[in-house]
């Protein structure tokens, strides 16, 4: 059954350049979970699900790298999507034929802390050695387009080259492909992992960032750039970018990026607007981490055509604001259903509250607004103020171009550059999203004006930034902890209880996370997990396919199959104690159970 | 108070055309209810909710027809709408006189299964002979408008000949109007009706299709097209249809079609555009309908005006896709309340995913979108993609062409026609709804470019269609069935129970079903139903107005009056067992009271 | 601690004009809560959260105002926000100095019913005399805007100049501002209040009205017009508004307004469009305010631009339609969470089925349409109907201008004007909303054509009106009383109860409302409050910072200290009988507590 795994991670060596070699570093990302930590990385490379799936209960768990091994060498190589009760098939076969072995010989290995630091491709590892087994191939699409690039990049130039020709002489815009080799007007950088920031209002959120923070860094470059984009996967779990302002192909480039890996990609930008950026690590996983934070603002400044109020005013504006409204959930559940706990304008609650943004009467004020979501509308408004003039996603083109309006509509992606004076008044104009249930939970600002205010030119879109110490003490003070795939704080995570005669307790598996999170019920009572994730294709950190598996507290054991959508499993829990148990292809999800 | 409902159908009969004799043919409707089937329709006509409502304890349903016969007798025509506590007035003034006698007459008939194949007018019905009493003329508005179809249109020739001279002469398109008679340049066939789809991984829903699938056909049609669309109802309820390309009158042709008949009209299509045609039974059941599948695209193809893109590109698109993002519900409350179970495009959860469209670089598209809806926004985007040019609900007039953006907002019945070039590069494309939580539930495509691609000119919108073999093998393996008007699969039917020290157990009435769908309690526990649908006139499949009428399992028996908006009735049980109960006047709303 | 109230008191009164003199008139509207009735007003000026802080428990109250001066004393005007633990941690220090003495002092006064009709300021206070101090000086920078506003407008005069200047050569409409002792065009006087409103369907609506409406009168004025508007706060909260017509300062002159308080400002409307007004009384109770039903309509007709079908048609339009589309809600929660109760066209539910808009067939039409939302997105559509031209926000420029479509998309506060024909047909066409859950609450209306009919040439967005002898009838007659703050109908406000095993009874406080409303719990339990309300900024109504206080009911007493976002406090009752308590800063706000 498991018998080329190590052959496997050799072919994938080969193919890939050095800074990718994830098995050969010993990147694997399998975890020791603790409920107190985020994820923790140990450097044991071969278990994961497939040992998860084939021992029983240990307390292997797995990683994104192991997980694609494993479904490529169950599928060998030859089905795009495989339903988990196909996969629960496979594997009970599997079970059949090797399974006994495989528990016994594992037992001592699972049953302590795993650390391999270091490892000899050379000599079988001990899970290896344990397994045995002749070689097959299998292929790892995903995963070999990055090394695939030069040579595919160097392909394009003879065979696509008749469509880049035929693109320059349209005259529209050509796409954002540029030829290998192509040198970059500008270089960014973007760092994604997994990490904790301070909302305010008291409110910690714990999820996934860009640079740091979420918001991400706001982009600026011009029309006709070229630029030179450098991935950073600085976290535990895969992550990748996709960056909508790219008019090219960029999700075998930077689709999915396995922890501690870096890529980088070129493409000039053609089209000028206001984009957004977010992490897009394949599969369901796209939605996941975009709904969990990682996104940013990428704006493209236009060179051919000027802003019809730069024509009017002949110059540009006294002060330019970048605008990200964005949502952060308390669940995965929340997530999925668009009902976000908090909604905010760059990365802070009532962020401009607490610091208006200074301008003076008269003065012309131009903002890029992103409406990120990830789910809900947003209708931006100035109170005081009417537009001059509105850019549809950000275009100065005169039939983008919008006469007055009081409010701008934007759906989860959408943008609009808009253009105003301020009134020759003193006095504050609220800036706000129009949709008042989420505006009194974070999307109120102040532009506040007087006359002899101290205005800064640029107002970024970048969440804002802290130093450990000033972190440290936010956090010390806060009154609220978020976190989408953990309990978090004890009001969003209050224990759920049977109803009176309600001999089970369902729990739903949705937005890769449990809920109810906490329950607590008597002995004697079925728990049952049905998975409501819709995504089960195997592509994408181990897509909408979820398990539970008992995690390191609570007297007895649990673990179930692998669960597709609708799927269902059930254990009736006898002993007292509480019980946490997590996922193992998403070590980080975790829930509780309390036994009375 | 029943005395000339013969009289009424004899009428009836009389006005309308050999087609739509309803009440000759016996296609009444009344139901025999069955837990594990769909609607079952029995041929005796004349029972229905009048008998419901005054005989008490039976067995005895309405159909649609025998509702707006009861209830224009009712109001003796003369009010267009009427709260269902007038109504529980009325019928109780009907108690104090006729019914004791009613009840005794007609004790024998209901309590035995009605099979009344055939029916000859001229001698008395049972019903009627138990009831007798003298004609009297009712008002059949809705009903008797299909039959004065063609005098009215010839009336029309006449009397609105100076609007159709007056439109041909004002430089923008005329309406859809044509004369009757007018020669069609094109058919088209919808047929409505109940029915089961499989909506991919391992999910059957229950609902009402098009053609037998969601969405129905698309219909595709040119700019001046006069077009002949025939609608049958091949279903149990009554349906209709809703065409939104054409700029005419079509309530009163299509506006309501009872179980059986068939209804054909002429118009013509005189604004390009992407259109959305819906189910459309009057009142309350135009929404519901749609809610529960019943749409499709319909899409009039530019003449006069090129669009944009194919004067850049000389020449029109390699590819042509037809979009339709849509939902669907797993209860009539959550549809009401937008929240879907699933969102998917072309009626199948990432349809797009399994089997990728395919394209090579370089190759011009076009899509036409549509967000069927009917309650959540779309903000539609390809991942790697800018538009050239996007066309405000698919005309390509310059007034709604704009340029470049990376989505496009729409919200229910909103669409757009977006053009771009597949990139010099191959690779996949994702296509999404960038409002990501819905995005997980379904809305996920592939579009994949390699140099070699075979591919189709055309993606229609249409669901996928199956053999009846392999249906019911997807059934078979079905790990989840969602029907919103029953309680259908377990975990979305879990059994409601009290809170600790609760004695009594609250059901909602709701988008044409009860919720929660399933409670247990203890012995002696008082049910309460609250009509929570707020569309409470009489029109449209009886809109809003809900009773609940203990079906054929459980040891006693319970029949509400009927109840408005708002209004409550209650029950106490103290006999175990498992009772269902329906709706009279829409027997397939179920639920199930557990008494333990 | 409280050592100058009465000197700020002085400062106020002399700051502001005769009109303004909050304080002096003895306008301070400390409530003496009912549970039955809506807010009664006292007249004692000097107690409110101050004293409520201090004293422990008592049944005195917090006003606006006193909580305006008190949160400027403790901070001296030195910060802009405060999180309430900081508030807390202020509070508490001074019981730590002066809270004793305080609390001997006033436990008569507060013991009893509060009623001082006058007041003389050079004479202290019962409660100034018991706390004594030396003044010190504050600022109370919103309040006291309206008595600057004279000295500032004519610094204006010479400090703005050059910008007026400016903006008249710029070739686009100038901004609202005009110099003061501009002399009006038009008038118009808004009349702000709590009150109740019927809504169809045996509805009855309990929140805030305006001119006793919701929505409240349509404005109509022409571009170029100098429009003076009177806002009167006839209610006993404070109230404000916010004009979108005006592109100028308003929040200082309306921005918020005391009970009994009027104020009068005068602007220019210089660009056409359809635009909402709403409530807006600072911070928090912006969005809370217009989600409980402040708002409506103004139309700014062009004068220099025609509306492109006045030039096809060569004349203005038969029948011209004002449509608001607006949501209202049964809880706070629901407010915040975008989950109307209802959702209608001008006021009521189905108004214009109940009574059809009349028009004949050949008619041109004109809609202005504003969806106020204030959450749902609108797709507003007519069955029938293709637009011949939509014009974004209502104005007629040809960059606005969009030709065709079967539906404008609209988030809150988005507007549009559609002009189309009615064809020529008699017949129904239905006006919706075609988001269809929402739909089914409320947003249907019918356009009956027929040739003969006798139509009115304008509909407004105007609330219906009733006597108070019909609406007596109509509350008599009602199914249903919502009410966002208190508990309302009985199915809306069922009691909740724990769980099996649950010890804890969780309430959340969201959107000024307790939520769930009513609880029933065996003695011994614990109560937990948590406030989940965002913007915890002292300004609007006291923003976000709930407490919880016993009111008049229940035989054991509870007082919680002010908390703020996230903050939780509980306490545990063992003494059976119904509780009910409020919110000392918004004393509207109720809950019940039925400890068994």
């Amino acid at each position: 059954m498991i018998e080329d795994l190590k052959n496997q991670a050799r072919k994938r060596a080969t193919l890939e350049s050095p800074g990718q070699t994830l098995f050969i570093k010993g990147k694997c990302t399998m975890k020791t979970h603790s409920q107190k930590s985020w994820l923790r990385q140990s450097r044991w490379w071969l278990a994961g699900t497939v040992a998860a799936a084939l021992l029983g209960s240990t307390n292997v768990r797995a990683c994104e790298a192991c997980n694609l091994v494993m479904v490529n060498k169950l599928l060998n190589g030859s089905k795009p999507s495989l339903h988990a009760s196909e996969m629960s098939f496979l594997i009970n076969q599997a079970e059949g034929t090797g399974a006994a072995r495989l528990r016994t010989s594992l037992a001592a290995l699972s049953s302590t802390p795993v650390s391999y630091p270091g490892l000899d491709l050379n000599s079988p590892s001990p899970f290896q050695a344990a397994i045995g087994g002749a070689p097959r191939p299998i292929q790892l699409a995903q995963a070999s387009a990055p090394a695939a690039q030069r040579p595919a990049a160097a392909a394009a130039k003879h065979e696509f080259l008749d469509i880049i020709d035929r693109d320059r002489k349209l005259g529209i815009p050509e796409t954002s492909y540029v030829l290998p080799g192509t040198k970059p007007d500008k270089k960014f950088t973007l760092v994604m992992a997994e990490g904790e920031i301070a909302l305010g209002n008291g409110v910690i959120y714990h999820g996934f960032t860009v640079n740091g923070t979420i918001p991400g860094p706001t982009l600026i470059m011009d029309e006709g750039d070229v630029v030179e984009l450098t991935v950073v996967n600085n976290g535990e779990v895969p992550h990748g970018v996709s960056l909508h302002a790219a008019y090219t192909q960029t999700s075998k480039y930077f689709g999915k990026i396995f922890a501690g890996e870096t890529r980088t990609h070129t493409f000039r930008v053609t089209y000028p607007g206001v984009y957004m950026y977010h992490c897009a690590p394949g599969g369901h996983a796209i939605p996941m981490h975009t709904l969990l934070g990682q996104y940013g603002m990428m704006v493209v400044k236009p060179k051919k055509q000027k802003f019809k109020m730069d024509e009017v005013m002949g110059r540009g504006p006294d002060l330019e604001l970048y605008m990200v409204q964005h949502e952060l959930y308390a669940s995965g559940k929340e997530a999925v259903e668009g009902k976000p706990a908090y909604v905010m304008f760059n990365g802070s609650l009532f962020r401009y509250v607490a610091s208006p943004i200074k301008v003076r009467p008269g003065d012309f004020v131009r903002i890029n607004f992103l409406n990120v979501g990830p789910n809900i509308l947003s209708t931006f408004h100035l109170v005081g103020i009417i537009w001059d003039f509105a850019y549809w996603q950000g275009l100065p083109n005169p039939e983008n171009t919008l006469v007055g309006g009081q409010s701008v509509l934007a759906g989860p992606t959408d943008s609009w550059v808009v253009d105003f004076r301020v009134p020759p008044d003193e006095g504050n104009y609220l800036i706000v999203n129009h949709a008042f249930g989420s505006t009194t939970r974070g999307t109120i600002g102040i532009l506040a004006a007087t006359k002899d205010a101290v205005r800064s030119p640029t107002v970024l879109a970048d969440g804002p930034t802290y130093t450990p110490e000033d972190f440290a003490k936010l956090k010390a003070k806060a009154v609220r902890t978020i976190s989408p795939f953990e309990p978090g704080s004890d009001e969003l995570a209050a224990p759920v209880r049977l109803a009176n005669g309600e001999k089970k307790m369902r729990i739903s598996i949705i937005g890769n996370s449990y809920y109810p999170k906490v329950v607590a019920v008597p002995s004697g009572t079925t728990i049952e997990w049905t998975n409501d994730d819709v995504f089960a294709f195997f592509d994408g950190e181990f897509s909408g396919v979820h398990d539970v598996k008992k995690g390191n507290k609570g007297p007895s054991d649990f673990w179930s199959p692998m669960l597709g959508h609708g799927e269902k499993w059930s254990v009736t829990l006898t002993e007292k104690g509480e019980y946490n148990y997590f996922c193992t292809p998403h070590p980080y999800m975790e829930g509780i159970i309390r036994v009375e």
